[in-house]
């Protein structure tokens, strides 16, 4: 690999999509030039920690003249990685297995959804967006077929640790875990934990303080 | 109110759910006392910010001796407001709507779901989880008549934004929006959006730089 980001801390890394997300904004909508005082606003990160920030790889900014919108969206597009694509199986079709089947975005981001399996004899066979549903015994021989770069874990709560382990030792590179838990494994692979409810709490008490 | 932790940064505020669940995992495996290298092992943060983060609201660290995990989980639970409950209607009733509405730990961290709306005919008058599902003719009645503190949006794009109005008309006081745009309004409403996408898109990143 040509690029070398690896001294920009996984806080700063953490942040890059939402950078993305306002800059694919700016240049929807034909703006091209933005100063770190306007990206406070839009983003809510204080100017001084935006202009640590970006930098971090490079900057683009000249004092006084600000950000090129597309210079920055694309460098931070390629220090995520979306040039490049993931494939991506989901486990557990419920009903958040459903949404994230549905979910738009992801093609766009880079992540492509070849499989989804579950164990519901009624599923097997069906598709969803266009995505083949096949029940949890083919699942080896898939991944043994298939590159999967990163399997979606939506099952239930007691079978996640489990479900995590067998596609860790089949090879998967990551898994992206929707149980409440944070999942970790024994041996190398990389893991991000969804929790819904931490920004609902953080909500909770953004409504709290005002009262 | 009694309590002021008006000066604790909502950087350090959107880290408390993550030292809430660990706290929380280890009262229920009989651990009480932990130090920060631990919490570090556990957390991810570092030593030196789980320090800093914790000495904001007293900390109950002892050198040598390590936090006090009760004291810390009870201190954290107060300042994120988990003592206080919230009435929470979800917007929405697809595959989202339905995985929110059937995800248990709301309840358990403060949240109670007393309504679900949508405008399919087949849906109104069913329940999910014991929710009853209204139509969206019925919502102002439903929420002058009711305390809505929070309203969830898991609908279509597009309606995102009339919706989100329509709530913040109506009184709701924050807004948890699943859309993937970050929504803003013209008045005093709280509002926390949530991108899915952007933890995919770290997680590639995790996965990317390994190789």
């Amino acid at each position: 690999m040509e690029r070398d980001h690896s001294k920009i801390s996984m806080a700063v890394i953490r942040r890059l999509p939402k950078y993305r997300r306002y800059l694919e904004d700016l240049l929807n909508n034909d703006i091209h030039r933005i100063s770190s005082n306007e990206l406070s606003k839009l983003t809510g990160f204080t100017a001084s920690q935006i202009r640590q920030d970006l930098n971090n790889f490079g900057g683009f900014g000249q004092q006084g003249y600000g950000y090129n919108v597309e210079a920055l969206y694309e460098e931070i597009s390629k220090i995520l990685g979306t040039d490049h694509r993931f494939n991506v199986i989901i486990i557990g079709l419920g009903n958040m297995g459903h949404a994230l089947a549905n979910y738009e975005n992801f093609k766009k981001r880079g992540f492509d959804i070849i499989g989804i399996f579950d164990i519901k004899p009624e599923l097997i066979g069906t598709t969803v967006n266009n995505i083949k549903v096949m029940h949890m015994d083919e699942l080896d021989e898939f991944v043994k077929n298939n590159r999967v770069d990163i399997g979606i874990l939506s099952v239930p709560y007691g079978q996640t640790p489990a479900i995590a382990d067998r596609l860790g030792r089949l090879g998967v590179k990551g898994l992206w875990n929707f149980s409440p838990m944070d999942l970790k494994l024994p041996y190398d692979i990389e893991i991000e934990n969804v929790h819904l409810s931490d920004s609902l709490m953080v909500l909770g008490y953004k409504i709290d303080s005002k009262m």
